[in-house]
């Protein structure tokens, strides 16, 4: 990148650290929001200025919002007695998406994972027995990702509650809907099996 | 998006203006700003804003620039009288990183488009005009894309040029090294014929 200036170096540079981009995207990027749309670009400057700002957990689920409750957390028609638990706030987003849900949910921004150095102190884990117990919690779905650490994490979660009078549920894992059996990974097959349902 | 606070919608919306992102990414790329990398995002916000702040145009030869003079233009060591037009920054580095080169540039940011509305002032063709005087330029060498509109401006700018004494070349095209002629579309095998030379 030699011939480029040292702004322009800069600037593509702090773009690389968008995820999914390496450094021919940035400059392509860096070029396009120079030469086409710096209008765009100062939006852009404006929007995530603001969001850095502004931008907290929900003090309730933890999601990322400006607002002290989420809309979720503060939309009274909901019901606060169903908390579902993610990892991030995208798996609200792919959940929501689905109409089929109308409780409240929990954040964990992660999932547990020593070597990172990520335990129930760093997924909120408090907030979320605070969360239960405020809202009168009758059922706590797990829905983190089906992955070693995802399925630790849901085990670990499943313990916190095994004293209390708490339905706790874990989301069902089989062969995914227009999924064909021969392309589905023996993992999920093995799954598929032991969570069989009598259907006579 | 509903689930998202109004600040976040925001920042989505404002990252897909950038090249290759849509909706999905956009909201990965605001969750990752937020959640996990906020020191990033801050220096991207601080690298892009000086960046529209001070970046303009190379005085000479247009490229994106914060000084008066790119850092190629300034470069006294590079063969001034030697030009080669390309169509965008990213040409200029394409041909820099083949070590080839060592003359001057120009950069019209775009190809002749009168359906977009892009004509020769557009392009800076005077400015281009200007440049060839004083850098006592003996060869301009048109380098724009091998496409439609790519050609019909290096043809313009041959005959904007055709009644002084400056050479003006085009880069050749044809089969591309390491290219199998099977898998060469027509219009390149064609050029490739017509610019055939005798090798005994």
């Amino acid at each position: 990148m030699s011939q480029f200036s040292p702004l322009m170096r800069k600037l593509v540079e702090s773009l690389t650290i968008l995820p999914g981009v390496g450094p021919k995207s940035a400059q392509r990027m860096a070029m396009h929001l120079l030469e086409r749309d710096r209008k765009g670009a100062a939006r852009l400057v404006a929007d995530l200025q603001a969001a850095l700002d502004k931008i907290g957990h929900c003090t309730s689920c933890r999601t990322l919002t400006e607002q002290t409750l989420c809309s979720i957390c503060a939309d009274s028609s909901r019901d606060a007695r169903q908390i579902c638990v993610v990892e991030n706030p995208a798996d609200v987003h792919a959940i929501e998406q689905t109409n089929t849900y109308r409780g409240h949910y929990f954040v964990l921004f992660g999932r547990l994972s020593p070597i990172d150095g990520i335990g129930p102190a760093e997924l909120g884990l408090d907030l979320l027995r605070k969360a239960v117990a405020d809202k009168q919690c009758s059922e706590i779905i797990l829905a983190t990702n089906p992955t070693v650490e995802g399925e630790a994490t849901a085990q670990f979660i499943r313990q916190m509650f095994n004293k209390e009078a708490i339905t706790v549920s874990r989301i069902a894992h089989g062969v995914p809907l227009g999924g064909e059996l021969e392309s589905v990974d023996g993992g999920t097959l093995a799954h598929a099996f032991a969570g069989r349902k009598q259907v006579n």
